[in-house]
């Protein structure tokens, strides 16, 4: 388990090398009965591949995706699902003067010195081709997560300096612009910045902003797997990802208690109806305690992101990664080679001078299955839902031979 | 985790020498409002106590263990339960002669290989006092399991040479005998043998016996972590064991497939009541396909040992671990010392002839742990089982700051 | 990770059913500047393909491998190495007549109840061809363990009561009979044996046995990952196996300490050469303490098969693994269907008489597997491996910013 | 493992409540041969406790911890090190009036939707107690890491508004005032800053920094356990983290490509003079492949905060936290009760009105427990490493029986 395995019970195990025959993923852990097929995972896969654009690479890259087990008669089967992406177009020849050169930025250094060479072709494990995995497995979370009533979103939230306006905030115009920003002004002057950049042989990075919809309060494993402990973790493996927040975030490091606290308000009118089953709990069992079940609460403010103490508060999840620009720029640059030697760098191939617009489907895979993770953890947490699964069970007691 | 955790959700670890401070274990898993107190894991850690026999060492043991954490107003709160007990009556001096001596049949070489060095204060980390912590957290997943309606419950089905006749099995025997044999009339012939093996300053090994009724059918996860896999691990953990069978076990392997087949039968009378919700599985969501819930179905014989594929089929599980005599003997062996001199060696201290009857209670709480983990891990394998505890989830989604 | 992952360090991740589109697996968690072939898997695959003799289905399977990821110009790169092989002469037509019945012996029942109905072609993911991935992978693992000078071997110890004779061991002979058995003349009476059982149209199992030499002594995690506790788990994972023996195993409870223990004998010759340096470890580091190194010993039996304290001592590693008779047998049995129906059930299909001379092999690769992922656990058993690994450490400090 | 389990071969396992028994921690996997006293890990404890500063609760805690298994005679033995601190001056009477109310910002709602109820003395198991195990094992980890060669320092980045100037960086400074700041004018300011803060019965939040030197380059496994994502997750599972960042964080997202990459430079001059053996890696062993040992780099620049594609690059490790004000406050809070009531709160006690400087020893903690964990991981990272300390492997193959 050398670090390409992601997930406690919802599992992925991703493979693949930009260069090498193909990536893939296999899915240990989602439960039986989910209603699943090629097309969906395509339709997602599609939004990290390249774009029309003239901001992100002009490598095509249909990435068509097989579902080569797991899934039978249209619904998942209990083990494992494993999909493979075939890779196309590889022109090695780019990328075989790099093999002994130190891009900046990039992995190549540290692979060769974790592990005394390196696939150089294209990064090799460590290329944004790696994502196709965690997006492919992203797709069945999602459906998952739909199938209960969450939805899980992301989009940019800046694009280098350019941040888009939360008051203008428009879910539509995130797919309209090539930027993937819900505020169509901000769209304008990240173009701008971003044309700047290119004139420049330059890149930029950003930040994606993840929300998450219809969570049950009390996800997340007190201590170290919080809920935000494991967003933490999940967004920091995406290749170029500098800096995480929940909710506030740095801002709440300059905040008061009395600004930063959300007060809890009455009952939520739509909980109250069904007091009694209310938060996705069941009905009191015989020894629940004297208390009764706890009642579902709204909060005031959001400053806290949809976490406190580490565990789902029932309100919406907001969580932001910080993208540090594209590495890869035609700009000349000092560096060394492996001999040692120092030389000067100027990246050509097809890079994409933003990585943003496509990262935000890779910022939101990797939350819906941190998510689907959690839910099935918390299966565990009570006695009653033990009960309530295994409740009626009337197993036939043999006799012994 | 070298070694001391055990358990995917339902997790133990323990700690802890023979001649420390104390031994303990921390349950990390257990579900809330589950009740347990002090005294009912005390009282199952008595069954692996020295008892009053001739057959047992007379160290004096009391293993007063007290609940640190996790249990609060008498109910499981879902963090850890951290229990301990202090380390009494340490006659170290008993051992200092054994520091620079290996002992056949023990683990003293195999630690100074592993490690350069060892705690060679009786056994240290590998004495059968580690034990405890299994048997303290063993009891917790008795209780859960109770709670469920599943029993499980072990017993000697060998000492030696003597065999219990399964047609004289008699449960309440089992702690009326000196050696936790079910069958009366063996254990007197058991007595004989193993005062023979006394006189002689030699020691005795066994078979012991564990039976599991009132599982669910669904239990364990194709392919690795199988329900027999999961329990031969967990048997295979205690320290003494050398096999571990499941139904038949070696005798199947002589079988024929028409003599080792179990048929099946129409559907059991108690499940044919509650048709619809038999098995321990809900009624059929709307989308569990064309065919409805499968039939719960009695078997007419249980050469499997209710395992079959590595499931539970609701059928009795039978597993049986061959336990090897004491090595601690008085009588002189040959061995070697740390100067890799050869030296004759008579082991004195306070031993145990025979093992077996202290270790039922062993392998029955490893067995409980093994089905109380794997009863957690079931819950997810059905995506009708989330919808079931999440459904009613009513969250109230704030605004966003 | 619901049950298709196995090992902690040195992983792998199955996936596929019998009838669908391939079956594969990937390893994470092998280190880099291993020499790996695609011809090096295949010709270890062909162990477990069907043979041309009469005990075997008649099925072609050509089981071609494909390497997808993780080798670069012929060595392991330390990322996940992904293994494909598609399946072929799938005539699922054979079983779709089984779709509403419940074979007894077999998974059908079992994976019914679990996720609520099966890919019931060919035994879906139950089925045999799930060792593919097992067997893929361990080829690197034998890779692995024969560049450290430990060798893994499997044969048949018994088909159904027809014992190999130890004293007649002859390693030649495993691969020219049918049976894997490594004594020519059980294996005439083998052959009569299996013979009168398919006329009968019935089954025969046995016993397969597995040998490692050239481990160092220290392998195994105390308490619950011992050595032998991870080879149970590991043999039992396997479809048909229904016990695991390790050294005399059963017989253990049978003997005496005086008959069962092993005394060690002075230090071995070809150790002693090396006095320093013996055992697999590095020459005393300055705080190692006043005692130095320990001896390497022998030891003048080996009752132990290898493992005291369940940690390898040096010695020959000697499991046991018994098989159950295929349960598809042509003879009618009495069984029952989905609709809980009683039903007469006579397989035809082409099924193996016998599954131990093809389950000998995946025997071998699960203990090699087993051995591989130990051998990386223990390298941090010491703090002077660790200085040993990171010495002359010299990490430019860079300036902050 | 319901989240009170962190690391997978160095591994802790926390336990304890707020106003239980106590609090401990388990470690699993520290190697065997460290040296290690009660007295060290005591200091190490004494870095979280309440101060003599007017910023700080005025509790009295002791925290005397005990080392109850796995060192002898004063190293680690390889097995399990369980520390306990026996908790003392519980006030529980201070908190039963919050038995019924849900405090804004804590964790008492979440808990009570987790598991149906909750311990709900001073905030039971989502105390700031729980972090005791933490720093208790944070101790050991830091002596692993020293007897490396690699040092793991914290102090405040910023208190509330006041930001210390990295130019003014002094590390003697950060234990001279009571805000753990590097900077003795920002800690004047922030003293000012602070103490409105209590004038308004308010609280302050900040920033904790933690940098780590001497690490060799190759930490982190790619893809999901990446150093950074490690140390993301090892962050936010601290109670009141927002936001984590590494090198430039989040102004990486507003930099160019030109701007943020860290250009690398010849070899650095320490590592020149043992050019085959740098880099903490041994002289290349006959199969490393034809192109040698790869350089050992220098970089002009930082911004990475030293790792490059989730591996550490050598240079210095740059981690910064976000920490919220205290959610607990005087000033009076609009909340809910249990049930469904609005109640006015304000919140007496004794608590801190400033988290941070007893907070720099937990992220520091965190960050030596991660660090240390991933040394041993990438003891698996190369084929010559298992070579390296298998060598001279010189085992015994004794006859079979």
């Amino acid at each position: 388990m050398a670090g390409s395995i992601y997930g406690k019970l919802f599992t992925i195990s991703t493979w693949g090398e930009s260069h090498g025959k193909g990536i893939g993923v296999v899915v240990d852990g989602c439960p039986a009965g989910l209603n699943i097929c090629e097309k969906e995972i395509q339709d997602y896969l599609a939004l990290r591949r390249p774009g029309s654009s003239a901001y992100t690479t002009p490598r095509k890259e249909r990435d068509l995706v097989t579902i080569l087990s797991g899934v039978f008669e249209g619904r998942t089967t209990g083990t494992p699902v494993s999909l493979i992406v075939y890779n196309e177009d590889q022109r090695s020849a780019d990328y075989s003067r790099l093999q002994d050169t130190y891009r900046p930025g990039h992995a190549d250094y540290t692979f060769d010195q974790k592990y005394g060479f390196r696939d150089y072709r294209g990064g090799g494990r460590s290329s944004g081709r790696e994502t196709i995995g965690r997006v492919a497995a992203g797709a069945i979370a999602q459906k998952l997560l739909a199938r209960l009533g969450i939805s899980v979103r992301a989009y940019a939230a800046a694009i280098g300096p350019v941040t888009a306006d939360p008051a203008a905030f428009d879910a539509n115009e995130i797919r309209r612009n090539p930027f993937a920003l819900p505020d169509a002004q901000a769209a304008v002057r990240a173009e701008a910045y971003v044309q700047e950049c290119m004139r420049d042989h330059n890149s930029a990075g950003g930040v994606i902003e993840c929300i998450a919809d219809g969570l049950p309060a009390g996800l997340g494993e007190p201590v170290f797997d919080k809920l935000d402990a494991c967003l933490g973790k999940a967004l920091f493996s995406i290749g170029a990802v500098k800096g995480v927040e929940i909710g506030d975030g740095f801002a709440a490091a300059r905040a008061t208690g009395l600004t930063n606290n959300d007060s809890f308000t009455g009952s939520h009118p739509a909980a109250a109806q069904s007091t009694k089953q209310a938060g996705g709990h069941p009905a009191p069992a015989q020894n629940a305690g004297p208390a009764g079940d706890p009642p579902v609460l709204a909060k005031k403010t959001n400053h806290a992101g949809g976490v406190l103490g580490g565990i789902s508060d029932g309100s919406r999840l907001i969580v932001r990664a910080a993208v540090k620009p594209t590495p890869s720029i035609a700009a000349p640059q000092e560096t060394v080679n492996r001999d040692g030697q120092p030389v000067s760098l100027s990246i050509q191939g097809r890079h994409d001078p933003l990585i943003v617009p496509r990262a935000v489907v890779v910022v939101e895979a990797m939350t819906a299955l941190t998510l689907a993770d959690l839910l099935l953890q918390n299966l565990s947490s009570r006695m009653e839902y033990l009960e309530q699964i295994y409740k009626n069970c009337a197993t036939p007691h043999n006799t012994r031979r």
